[in-house]
């Protein structure tokens, strides 16, 4: 792919040719192994004291699990998301239980990491992701009724992208990420 | 590999070989393309919104700035980080300036994202990764002094793995992944 050609022929393909497509192409199942794969990419990833704070709740068009979590999408999210092979609804362990005390003070980092590590292993086997937030997280948080302690974080469409990737994509230069923080 | 014979063959080799040393090459420098091409990895994660919540400070063993991070090292991981060829602290913008709004609700997730992109473009470069926090965070912050709404979260050192992978690495199950938000 050359749509952003600083990067191209430089840092690892799957890492220069993930991008997050808003259309996905509705007959992209995503079958048992694969889904399989994605969730054992995301349980090696790393974390403190190897905290593991991570939780998914996945399903596929068809899946009743699916239309619990549909009617909880956004306007905006629900017109392309619903098209994905696979939902995921990702979940950190933030506190202990009911308590105060923090389960671990990287939860959302390593929810993070692992989030990483699971799309890189969809771009593996062909598949786009979208990360996103467009739900009602009161509404989902009911519905799926996590245990004391355990937040929805985010949700992951994956599927088969449809259409190119978005033009004009951009990000900070590297100099601004080693000055950002002291620039005045 | 086959340290860990269940996920061999199986997920992307960057994710399956990926470890965390607790000994690092002290011969095993790390060049201006390859400290170029780790950032570069970091700079095109995903982030909410594309806000981009991340900042780096990186040095090397001979620079000034190593010596500034190194003499903030608990005991436990100046015994080995001092010898990673790279040492980056990572920080993350969690609020707007002096305020109490939140640049992103993402600012930490989103660093775990660009931080596992960084540590796998590591691992395509041959060097390994070990994340940690086992640092004076006050004294850093002082030492560093970032901008106010910007917080260091983690360190990572890069280098030349020396010695093997850990025996004995484990994770939690893949239903478990599935079931631990919801078991009782």
């Amino acid at each position: 792919m050359q749509r952003d050609p600083e990067r191209s022929g430089a840092i690892h393909p799957l890492l220069a040719g993930r991008f997050s497509p808003y259309q996905f192409d509705p007959s992209g199942a995503v079958d048992d192994r694969s889904l399989g794969l994605l969730l054992e990419a995301a349980r090696w990833a790393p974390s403190a004291g190897n905290s593991q704070p991570w939780g998914f709740f996945t399903s596929r068009p068809g899946e009743e699990a699916h239309e619990r979590v549909v009617r909880h999408l956004a306007p905006s999210s629900a017109r392309w998301a619903t098209n994905a092979g696979l939902l995921v609804v990702t979940l950190t362990q933030r506190h202990v239980g009911d308590s105060e005390l923090l389960y671990s003070e990287f939860s959302d980092y390593d929810l993070g990491q692992a989030i990483a590590h699971m799309t890189l292993q969809a771009e593996a086997l062909g598949l786009a992701s979208h990360q996103f937030r467009a739900f009602d997280m009161e509404g989902l948080t009911k519905e799926l009724a996590p245990n004391a302690g355990w937040a929805i974080v985010s949700m992951i469409a994956l599927g088969k992208a449809a259409g190119e990737a978005p033009e004009g994509r951009d990000r900070r230069s590297v100099a601004d990420l080693l000055s950002a923080p002291w620039a005045r």
